[in-house]
């Protein structure tokens, strides 16, 4: 029993089914440094990979990120993959693409069918929004559109505002990463997550970064939070967690929650 | 780093001295049951024991109850003791004892010295509440004063003015365990547990109940709960959890709190 909606893959949640799933970052800046991390991190079955393309020094090169997306495809043996360009305002490393060839190089991505879903950001123009959204539906591709604030964490009502404004752009997965100054901002995650999670018909995924946002990360799935990022073999965001720690709470949270009254 | 003041016994967090320290309960019946419940229960390292004594046969012998006490201090080779009558009214056993009875035998077993900490309800008469804290200061035991609902949450500014009168009251410690219908009880719970961990004098405990409830167990620590009560052997409330798990999970979590922005 949980609340909140499962991301669902082709109409399914994906890998073990559980909730929260649970994704992990690639982040290799060169092919074989990929492929190495791929085969360290599918021994560790995440449900989901999530390939941050703004990490890959050949992004400026459409066929070798598509061939690139194939290959990791290929290795990672059936675990779904969700490709996100990760802008350096929102904490993504920088590159030399601009926001048209950003658009068109996901568009391109989601014509090769080589990824289940790739992400947008929804402070994106929203004529690239729309033509994201055009060329993933078209090719039956997830989209996520995601916000993210690394400096401190908006009020609930703004973050519930976020995820709705997701819902309204036509996303299939509102995703919020803030960070925290205090606990109170990490209650606060918590609480947007639970009205939201309940309120939207999308899935949601939130998390609160950091050394206290920590806490979202491991139990924010009990609050509706569809998805949470653990490491496999380099983090992405400060905060993440071992893809073995993170197994292990889910399992004793689930255990202790399924208990009933 | 924690926020939220630790629990002290003669000067000193119990235990390993970590936040929040791990508490189990002893609920045997008879002399037999307990000691060998205390042997199964010391093994699993605990930082406190909880002698639940309303499930004990004889609690109306008060030289019997006495001896008892001293037995498992023995046995427990160091973990301090808290002695606990819970009453009916707030999820204990039934107990041939009326109030006056138990407020002598509280008084009893601090004189005999055979225990750490004594709980004690503040939802009591104010005169008892003043001979168990005279009882108790007299003889360098430390005093809880605990507050259960096991029906439902009050608001977070109920369960706020709770943890400040048990302060007023001269508690050495506020508890307050209370029983979540929904998530966002759960969350009530924590933010009244920050809430108060950072404006009181004196270190607070607090808990939700129940399956929803276990995660305040695993992780009301993080919002300033000084204490967790965790299963050795038998449960005493609904939603705990075993001591094996509730180390993993803190021992997780440390880590990864630990980690800052």
């Amino acid at each position: 029993m949980h609340i909140g909606k499962p991301i669902l893959i082709n109409g399914s949640p994906p890998g073990s089914g559980r909730f929260p799933c649970i994704c992990t970052p690639l982040v290799g800046r060169t092919r074989e440094l990929l492929l190495a991390e791929v085969a360290a991190v599918v021994a560790k079955q995440p449900d989901l990979l999530e390939w941050r393309v703004d990490y890959f020094q050949e992004i400026g090169n459409q066929e070798a990120v598509i061939a690139m997306a194939g290959e990791i495809r290929q290795a990672a043996t059936g675990i779904p993959l969700l490709f996100t360009r990760r802008s350096t305002r929102e904490g993504g490393e920088p590159t030399p693409l601009g926001e048209e060839q950003v658009v068109a190089l996901i568009t391109a991505v989601c014509a090769s069918r080589t990824v289940e879903m790739v992400d947008f950001e929804m402070n994106s123009d929203t004529t690239h929004i729309a033509r994201v959204r055009a060329a993933s539906q078209a090719n039956g591709i997830g989209l996520v559109l995601s916000f993210h604030n690394f400096h401190s964490t908006p009020s609930q009502e703004i973050l519930s505002q976020r995820f709705a404004q997701a819902q309204r752009l036509g996303a299939d997965v509102a995703k919020i990463a803030v960070m925290p100054e205090r606990l109170e901002d990490v209650l606060c995650v918590l609480a947007a997550t639970l009205e939201s999670s309940q309120t939207l018909d999308i899935p949601i995924v939130s998390m609160s970064m950091g050394g206290l946002g920590s806490l979202t990360r491991l139990f924010g799935g009990a609050f509706g939070s569809a998805m949470t990022f653990a490491v496999g073999a380099s983090i992405s965001a400060p905060g993440q967690i071992p893809i073995e720690d993170m197994n292990t709470v889910l399992g004793i949270l689930q255990k202790s929650m399924g208990k009933g009254r």
